[in-house]
């Protein structure tokens, strides 16, 4: 599947010899699982415990839940999304790559963590609304270099790429990445402004991503 | 893997170049989780709380958990068919598909929910059930509404198709969708009529969806 | 990837036209899954429950839910084996397959169900160890059942297969299969008799199924 | 997918005849669950439990669980690099291939528990911390040993090989796979001593098993 491919055996060093489709699967088990696992922490409330109140209020109180739930959902998407661009870049992955890529996946399924405490803890009262807001938004921030750091190592080496990206197209990528990641960093002052303003931007950064942040990449080569 | 095929960098936009094989992987990721998160919510009975029940009683008394569970495994059971049949119409992808996608993926993610609600609540008294019930209906109504938009996306555009699919053909498969938007919109009503029926009728809708859907594109073009 | 492989677009009936890497794929997701569940049933003892007791005392009065455990993995495991050895012998499937699939992926992923009934009740006394040995005993019989029933989709049709399984091959395996049957169903009434000897009935008969059930298939053909 | 390739049914027995491909997505699934329950054992504090405690305390009281999570993140995540490695130097896996690989999959997707054992446990009194420390180094060394008989079993026939193993290199890994299984072992005597140094030895092991442990069978052959 993937030692016995003439064109690669030959000038590319072995240890570049990992073909993508096994790092995309596993990512996309990650992927898959960490989106998925999110839907554990919408709770069920107890049905003893509703106290002469109705489901739908329940429910209705447990907004924090639904709303992290989609903010999380939405993220987790969008970075499978850039990350399923990113892999389509590469003919041949690195070990170097393969590690930067586990950085990845360590920030993407530890998501239903900070999800679930600002679930718990959106409206609580004494500064911990802004602790689990600051947490969420400091695991983005990882996220975001783990995806600068990914980038950086799909592209180092032109070979294991289907066709060389510029330096050009490569800085124009790195600067989109950079500002995203202040973006996000700029999301953790917010949490201690408005626990719910900085749940609300992350929703915002992640349509902002929708749009092809590899496109000056492809564009440009 | 999608970005060298010569057939698809010329004519057709960069933008429509993934393949749709990462798109199935993710999905069937998905989908896998969730039908199998499900069992997460067939509770043990604790072996204290019994008050000298006998655990076949204890168990009998679930039969909410059975039915909601057996219920949802079907429908993502059929969803994941369908899913996969339509991406079989498809040569390539383009960004509004993957999103239309990832719409659908929440929607089949967060049926364990619901499936969960109407375990706890399918028996409950004060109009909670009937609650619980609509709020199933409800995340079946969207479902039903993601897969439409994603046949429209992935129909949009003929050049990513590996067959045309004809006018005829597109609106006849609209039309069998719209019929059972319609009968998953009605199961909202049912739910606050009978909780039992709107679920028994979800096992049935499952079973009429059987019947490949996509039966007249295929046929048409 | 599946639709436009002349040779089955032709004489073959579009309704036989799915590929079997995406029944693999989900398949294998579905069994993944299951077995690495299993897992979370292994309870880690409250630190504050302990009462005195040391850990290791408390973790060894589990012993109920490792071998559970065990014995699940290992039933898992085995029906992967051979469902990645049944799908080998089929080129195409059709809707009837994904069906008879669904239904052995059913009685998979309900597996953690049981298992975690025994690991509560191997041990309970008032006849419910006896209980929970019999549904976990009859999962088993449903899943046999199952498997049979996807052996018959798959060697219906010759011309989905890679080679033709000769009718004397196949009455072989499902004599074989329905031997397998009978010893399980036999376990259901063990269960009454001995919950402990039912369980290491069922990691016996894994490792019956172990030597390749398809083996006369392959021979004879 | 397998069963046709006429340079393996001639003389391979039918026995030999799986390939690789399924083997890898579903060891792909089980490593990409694993680690991604890992974040199920990120306990969020109980908003009624923190009894004036701020989150943030509360939080950083449960360091064991953040260290555990980080460690066995590495170490599942390290693994699945060397079995992607080991998996690429065969062509074809035979049925005892298949159980081997079974057997690394219990090692691996039984981590969690000894992870959240130790998170329990690991500033526990009374030999309780040693108790858990010691069972996950344990769970190590059944991995090792997993691993090495995984190794064996990919290695054993030649032919199932892209290229044979000269058995210099065999022996290289071997004694290299030795050397790593005695440090395994030495930590469950270091658990003992110091349950967190028993930890943090395992983040290193892993940091070293990040160096291509097949290099030399690659660079021999």
């Amino acid at each position: 599947m993937s030692q016995d491919d003439p064109s690669t055996t030959g000038a590319a060093a072995p240890a570049a010899g990992f073909s993508t489709s096994r790092l995309e699967a596993f990512s996309d088990g990650v992927f898959a699982i960490a989106i998925t696992l999110l839907v554990l922490d919408l709770n069920v409330p107890e049905p003893d415990s509703l106290d002469g109140q109705s489901l739908t209020s329940a429910l209705a109180h447990q907004w924090p839940a639904y709303f992290a739930y989609l903010v999380s959902f939405l993220v987790i998407g969008i970075i499978w999304i850039n990350h399923h661009a990113m892999c389509a870049l590469a003919r041949r992955v690195d070990r170097r790559t393969l590690f930067a890529n586990l950085f990845l996946l360590l920030t993407v399924s530890v998501i239903p963590f900070p999800t679930r405490l600002l679930a718990a803890y959106l409206t609580a009262p004494h500064g911990d609304a802004e602790t689990a807001a600051a947490i969420y938004a400091l695991t983005m921030v990882a996220m975001g270099i783990a995806f600068t750091l990914l980038f950086l190592a799909f592209t180092r080496d032109a070979r294991t790429l289907h066709t060389p990206v510029s330096p050009e197209a490569k800085r124009a990528a790195i600067r989109r990445f950079g500002f995203g990641g202040l973006c996000y960093l700029a999301t953790v002052g917010l949490a201690y402004v408005s626990p719910v303003a900085m749940l609300a931007t992350h929703a915002v950064l992640a349509v902002y991503y929708c749009f092809d942040q590899l496109a000056p990449v492809r564009t440009a080569r």
